[in-house]
């Protein structure tokens, strides 16, 4: 595995091997990296030639009161769990590589990054837009991987790549679980073992909208207010910013439930917010 | 030479050139050709393997109140004078291919897209900043062409292809003038005999106050008193947007004279938007 920390360094490399005919799967990541990560990277060995996997915790994507400072960092574990799956090249800029002084440039996808997670992280989408959209002209990979934890990302992400024309293909694979349902994300580290039992609470509100779904409950209201009664039984969740039944593609709430609908909910426990969510089709 | 006008054929064609290890150079233009932009082309032509122009009336750098409508038109007229200097491709898509229903994500260069023309095109350099990003994402140029006549897009440029990591190389060619030193723009076109005559007072406006300064004048208020006289002395110029001293790559204006300086002037005549600027070295 290539360790590589300089953005022309990694570009002029990711260069040669698609002038060599080689595909190139990418994988961006903060690091800390969990069983989901690795199932991206499992993916991308499969269907590419060459694979490379980023860590970059990119500060345009946290808010001024948000957890940027005490983010898990494990580059030592993670480089280890890269070079045991065989990825090819290790991509590992700093801060200051991926925003010189002067940097002024941002993407933004409208609209959409303002619904779910963006009324309660207002620049987020934009920081993510901004860092991937360098990300794709660093690597220029054939196939870029993300996990559907994280699912208006990924659609924030295929808007950006069609609408400014990047010439990778965008897999969103799915979300990797623990044992108990809890979707597996970086921030589970900042829970306490009460809060980790209490975190419980979004698989089982989503496995219990989506059989209600399945098994004929139609209105958006009741499946809401049940994904809510579920939440609120469990003291630990300090807030619920959103729960309910959106489209999957413009993330509206719906006003009836047909089709494919997606079940998302974000919560607070105490300092840490955890999201989560589960596509049901009728 | 290769007319294209589907954005993913012209861009699997660049595709193949890159592969097989040539250099393209691309020429992005919003047609009704004149001597600058032949300059360019001739230009890429000398530079590059492969020679790439594009011809397309963006609207998302159009006000609403401008003149994105009656903008000039001549696609047989440029497509004659591109086969003629023997470029490559000419891509030309239209309004749909690049602006598809849905679309909604934007590249933005804050500040210096504030500035000077900014002022009075409020998201002007936004929608420059986004079809230049997805031209660059198609093409994927080697080398990029763009006049000196419009410096603020040549700057906004170099900015966003640095800041998003572009693996282009902006050039940025002379300024090409008619015998009495009006800057060549397709805009030219709409000014009757009489407009075209008081035109040349920008020329003059800019020579007068780059030999004063190369004399030994170096206040920026009497410079730009001294633009601002030669322009109002002509009564056909309706409106003095802006004409004085800046800095090349802030362009704020200067509050000393030393070093490159960028004198630059936006003027309207009647209905007509003109502009134009000379870079002074001290």
């Amino acid at each position: 595995m290539e360790l590589i920390r300089i953005p022309r360094i990694i570009q002029d490399t990711c260069k040669k091997h698609l002038q060599k005919g080689r595909s190139i799967g990418f994988v961006p990541t903060m690091g800390a990296l969990h069983e989901g990560h690795l199932s991206l990277i499992k993916r991308s060995k499969m269907e590419n030639d060459v694979t490379a996997v980023s860590i970059f915790v990119n500060p345009t994507q946290f808010g001024p009161a948000e957890d940027l400072d005490r983010y898990p960092r494990d580059i030592e574990g993670d480089s280890k769990k890269i070079r045991e799956l065989e990825a090819d090249v290790l991509f590992l800029p700093d801060d200051r590589m991926m925003y010189p002084t002067g940097f002024s440039t941002f993407v933004d996808v409208e609209k959409i990054s303002g619904k779910l997670c963006g009324e309660f992280r207002p620049d987020h989408f934009k920081g993510v837009s901004t860092v991937v959209s360098k990300l794709l002209n660093i690597v220029r990979p054939t196939r870029a991987y993300f996990g559907q934890k994280d699912f208006q990302q990924s659609v924030v992400i295929k808007r950006l790549v069609k609408d400014l024309n990047f010439d990778t293909e965008v897999v969103v694979c799915p979300t990797i679980r623990e044992h108990d349902g809890l979707a597996m994300s970086s921030r589970n580290a900042y829970l306490n073992p009460e809060q980790r039992h209490a975190a419980t609470a979004l698989f089982r509100c989503l496995t219990e909208a989506s059989q209600a779904i399945l098994s004929g409950k139609h209105s958006p209201a009741k499946v809401r207010e049940m994904m809510h009664a579920v939440l609120s039984g469990e003291p630990l969740i300090t807030a619920i910013e959103y729960a309910g039944v959106y489209d999957p593609e413009t993330l509206d709430a719906v006003a009836e439930i047909k089709g494919e609908v997606l079940l998302a909910v974000a919560v607070r426990l105490g300092n840490t917010r955890l999201i989560d969510n589960m596509l049901v089709n009728t």
